[in-house]
């Protein structure tokens, strides 16, 4: 068995419109890496090779708080270093942590000969989330760790669905250079809705669910409507409505924000109008002053997986 | 072009669980028959050849105001009988005034040559719908106009989507002899919900859907669940909770309240679990001294028809 091994998760969407802490997918690219090593020291060793801004401290970083939540569910006591290769960067709505997290222990979980099921990890990498976000949300968690259009069913207990969808579906990611923190974005929706609002944000995730199976790209584009969190968020990305009014034009089956923002997505049917989805984007924020990455991507059918 | 004509409609069961507002199927039966006839008076008329309670005054019937919609969009001034042989008791929870409205606009559209194709006949038979329970919503007259298992996307403007479902589902129905007001029961419902409530709800009718669409019965069964009416609704109906228990045990996948009640509902995936879950229902209204009536229904692919 090897002492090393190289991880790759991939970035995420979640919330995808109307479901809000219930559904995300999984990202062609960018992919975040992760090197994961045994070390004799019986503790968690933190070290960043990337650019992005980390917690060195094991008790703060989120992949070793999920890598102590698996080694403690397994009962075993054995160090590990991290060596962050990190090209998701945080903060940018797209699943960072949880790529952090699902790599973490999916590359321990490999070096010590797989005594779990992947799909069981759920439950660590969320403990490493948690502290990330603040709540107990899958919907990074569990297409960065499964791949495909996840839906999660119930909390408790976690109950994850993976949907079918049409193979051609092209996602159109915007990443504009802004900090939205997950934790404050949270605090920003309310505690109770209206009723109304919640029976329209069932119509639609339903709906979103029905078009998906069905390949049906009309209903999935008319879907693409959140009532509780799209409108507190939006008023945080400047250009908001403007851009959705240019991404409507240009025949992009719908559009939301990704996660807690400040990242935004779109959905086609083609990569033509995908990538004309992206030069509209791009040049929305840069008139707003605001330096953007985009990527064009389809849903990732693998989640996090051995580089090498 | 006959002077006369009689039509079916098929009960239905809304809300459907978490399909609160949402969702609704036909039943094979009970069906419900109305004659319609026209006449010379330019007015509507109303006759009642069953048992059942029904407005005579045609300001209050809901199949008359539903004509007189119909007739107001399409700009006519005729007069019709309806002579009801009323199949559904009114206050069933199972959809009666639903099917009245709808065998009304579906009759008068008939006998008029069919200036309106069935699906736009909707927003007519919702007008009459809305003196019956107060609101517009359209989980019963959706299914019991056009047959199948839908889900109304939203309300504004109007979408419905037929969903695909396994073709061996099997609805056990039972009609307790108790008296629930459609417009009183509403009434239970808060006007602001728990988002965590909210949340519940949408994994589940996302579920729901998914479990429909890919014939995956556990999956329908586990997403029964209502966060909205249930809690508030299952009071007033005296044993439901042992009812819900010896179902769970009988082997069903899912039981809820049928509509706003007292109906109560179970889906198998066979015909014989479906006939004991119709005994289960009928020793358990016994027990608290209700009398009722059960039936045992495959999903309807048909709606409101011709009968003869």
């Amino acid at each position: 068995m090897s002492d090393s091994i190289r991880i790759a998760a991939p970035a995420t969407v979640s919330n995808v419109g109307p479901g809000f802490d219930l559904m995300g997918f999984a990202l062609e690219q960018p992919l975040d890496i992760l090197k994961v090593k045994r070390n004799k020291q019986n503790t968690i060793r933190i070290f960043n090779e990337s650019d992005a801004t980390i917690p060195l401290d094991p008790f703060k970083n989120v992949s070793s708080v999920a890598i102590k939540s698996l080694l403690d569910t397994l009962q075993i006591n054995e160090g590990f270093d991290l060596i962050f290769e990190k090209k998701i960067n945080p903060g940018s709505g797209i699943g960072s942590s949880a790529a952090s997290c699902t790599a973490a222990v999916y590359g321990v979980n490999q070096l010590l000969g797989k005594p779990m099921e992947t799909e069981s990890l759920i439950d660590s990498a969320l403990a490493g989330e948690f502290i990330a976000s603040g709540s107990l949300h899958a919907d990074n968690i569990a297409p960065a760790l499964l791949g495909g259009f996840i839906l999660i069913r119930s909390y408790n207990p976690i109950d994850i669905i993976k949907l079918t969808y049409p193979k051609n579906l092209v996602c159109t990611l915007v990443h504009p250079d802004l900090v939205i923190n997950t934790k404050e974005s949270r605090k920003l929706i309310p505690e109770k809705i209206e009723l109304n609002a919640s029976i329209a944000q069932s119509g639609n995730i339903a709906a979103l669910v029905a078009g998906l199976n069905t390949n049906n790209y009309a209903l999935i584009g008319r879907s693409l409507i959140d009532k509780i969190a799209e409108p507190h968020r939006s008023k945080f990305i400047p250009g908001y409505d403007i851009l959705r009014k240019r991404l409507s034009d240009c025949g992009v089956l719908g559009m939301n924000i990704s996660g807690s923002g400040p990242s935004v997505f779109a959905l086609s049917d083609n990569p033509e109008t995908a990538a004309k989805a992206a030069k509209i984007m791009e040049d929305t924020f840069l008139e707003n002053n605001i330096k953007s990455v985009t990527y064009v991507s389809g849903v990732s059918q693998v989640g996090t997986r051995v580089l090498d």
